[in-house]
């Protein structure tokens, strides 16, 4: 939809892969649309995932004792946050959407992307203390996962030996997005793109970027326990 | 119990925090009874999280199209993974329990522990297609995860706000710890310490002290679909 802000922030190490393919027909899309379309993209930016001292510029509050996330909340308020972590936080403040692309590792997301979670959703930012789930900061935006999978279909349903796919959605998208506010969108997930063949990984390319011709009409899904796990 | 090595990866700032004691007591109590123990302190080692094309030491095997794990894989089989990832497997292989030590950030781990888990952890040397789950290379060893949390213990009941905690554990035990075939012992959540008084701190940490002198002793718990969330 023209007007429309959307992040994508994209965790793969090889342009020429199926999530670098599915990142730019998104890109691709949502320009066609006239959204106005940012990329994070972490390995080339060497993004920093670890949580340190080094994510706040200039005094802590307490130089005794390191509490990450109390100096994190400090420093995001003084605006003292590193120019990496205040950059990345400056696009998700723009963004209508965010959208997550990334091949699943060990059941959730690359640690570099982990990273990008850990240290750009700071308290104060994506939320606070009281301030969170449905009162969370973020709460105007929608947030989506389009991850890829190594796991075939069969091994993530609920008699298979990964069990249903959406246990592990559950952190992901309750724990961390619907924590922060977001409003989540049901997940764009490929599975087992290696196992396909070439006319398989481009029908699956191909059902992405359809999707999101309509993507603006589509609602948030429900992250809310204990009914999550009752489907 | 004499004899028994044990390896301790450690996922916090500072060494005077509840995980710090957590720790500490562990090396204590375990190295009391005999144990050779290890610790791995990631954030002191400034221990690298991203999976990357570093990770590969002399040429990789593809040059045009760059497979993380594809190479990880022909790598290990070569020995030609970074020192950094050897020294940890070489940890690992020797030893009969590993613990993980670390504060929830965002219902999982923080990314440099991800990023340990995602690095050395690789094909060929955990686990190989086919070779996986019970048939993972680690079966002969325990892995036990000692965790903190923010929330308190009502936020992650099955009617709390976070859902039960058994819910955020299945990627982390299941996903990856049973993938590589370990036994998974019962975890150690120590709910909210920042909210506790320090008398209830301190009881938690000789809970953990006095569970360790039986650990030896412990049956692994069950992480398979579909009974798992039946309880």
């Amino acid at each position: 939809m023209a007007g429309k802000k959307v992040l994508i922030v994209y965790a793969h190490q090889e342009p020429r892969s199926f999530n670098g393919s599915l990142k730019k027909v998104a890109v691709d899309e949502l320009g066609a649309q006239g959204c106005t379309v940012t990329v994070s993209d972490l390995y080339a930016m060497n993004f920093e995932p670890r949580a340190t001292r080094n994510d706040i510029t200039g005094a802590v509050s307490n130089p005794k004792f390191f509490n990450y996330g109390m100096e994190a909340y400090e420093a995001f308020k003084k605006g003292a946050l590193t120019s990496d972590i205040i950059d990345e936080q400056k696009k998700v403040l723009e963004a209508d959407l965010v959208i997550f692309q990334f091949p699943l590792y060990w059941f959730s997301m690359p640690a570099i992307l982990k990273g990008w979670m850990d240290r750009v959703l700071c308290q104060g930012f994506a939320f606070d203390i009281p301030g969170f789930y449905d009162a969370g900061f973020l709460k105007n935006k929608l947030a989506l996962l389009s991850l890829t999978t190594g796991g075939t279909a069969e091994m993530y349903m609920k008699t298979g030996v990964s069990g249903d796919y959406r246990y592990f959605l559950w952190p992901l998208q309750h724990g961390a997005l619907h924590f922060c506010g977001f409003k989540v969108l049901a997940p764009q997930i490929s599975f087992a793109p290696e196992m396909a063949s070439e006319e398989e990984r481009k029908a699956m390319v191909a059902s992405w970027a359809q999707r999101l011709k309509t993507i603006w009409e589509e609602e948030p899904i429900d992250c809310t326990p204990p009914w999550y796990f009752g489907q």
